[in-house]
C-alpha cells in the first residue's frame, strides 16, 4: 500500500474552520496509511484538487485515492470532485501523468451513514443538555 | 431527558443523498435519545429548520437542541443556522412559543474532528484500493 496516495478533499471555506478539520483529519489517517498522504481543497482553500494531485510528484505512487471529506453524495462528489480529479464522466478511474508515468486516480464514496456518525452526532447534542 | 428535543439539521440538497442521510442518521439518533427527535433543512429539502422546530408542537419539550450534520463549523453553521433557530446574534440560546410556552433553543456544534471520522474515512478509501 506504499505505492497508493491519498489526496483528503475539503469543501474548503472562507473561514478557517473546514481547513483546519481537514488537515487534523488527514494528519489522522496518515498514522494509518503507509503510503504518502495529502490535502486538497474544492473551492476557497489552497491547494486544489489539480494542485494536490500534483504534490505527489516524487513519491512514486502508481494510485491515488481521493477522500472526500464530505457526509453525503451530492453534486460536489458525483461531479464537481470527479471533474477535478479528471476523472472521465461516467468513469470510476482517470489516469494522470506525474513524473512521466501513468498514474490512476478514483474517487473513495462520502462517509456516507454509519452508527459513529450518530454517535458523534448525540455527543455534540448531550454537550448542550 | 424526555423533554429536551432534538432538531437534526442537514444541508439539504436538490439530489436525494443529503436527505436520506439525514433521515437515517436520525433514526440511529432516535434509539439513543428518549425525548422527541425531528429533522430539518437549511436549503433545497422540508421541513426548513422553522417549520422542524414547529414540528415539536403537542410534545411538552421544555427546550430543543439542533444538531448541524456538518462536519465542521462554517458560514451555515456559525451565522445560518442560529439564524434559521431564532437565536439572537451572539448568544448561544434564544427563546420560542410552542403551544404558548416558552420552549428554549440552542444549536449543538458540528461533528468535527474525532478519530471515529479519520476511521470511516480510511475505510472508504480502502474499499478503492
Amino acid at each position: 500500500m506504499e505505492d497508493i496516495g491519498l489526496l483528503v478533499l475539503g469543501h474548503g471555506s472562507t473561514l478557517p474552520y473546514n481547513k483546519a478539520l481537514v488537515e487534523e483529519l488527514a494528519g489522522m489517517i496518515k498514522r494509518k496509511h503507509p503510503g504518502p498522504v495529502r490535502t486538497a481543497y474544492l473551492n476557497a482553500n489552497d491547494p486544489k484538487i489539480p494542485e494536490g494531485l500534483m504534490s505527489f510528484a516524487g513519491t512514486n505512487v502508481r494510485k491515488i485515492v481521493a477522500i472526500p471529506l464530505f457526509l453525503a453524495a451530492g453534486v460536489h462528489t458525483l461531479e464537481d470532485i470527479p471533474r477535478e480529479l479528471g476523472i472521465p464522466k461516467g468513469k470510476h478511474v482517470g489516469v494522470i501523468k506525474i513524473d512521466g508515468r501513468d498514474v490512476e486516480v478514483t474517487c473513495a464514496e462520502p462517509l456516507g451513514v454509519d452508527e459513529c456518525i450518530a454517535d458523534l452526532a448525540y455527543r455534540r447534542a448531550r454537550e448542550s443538555f
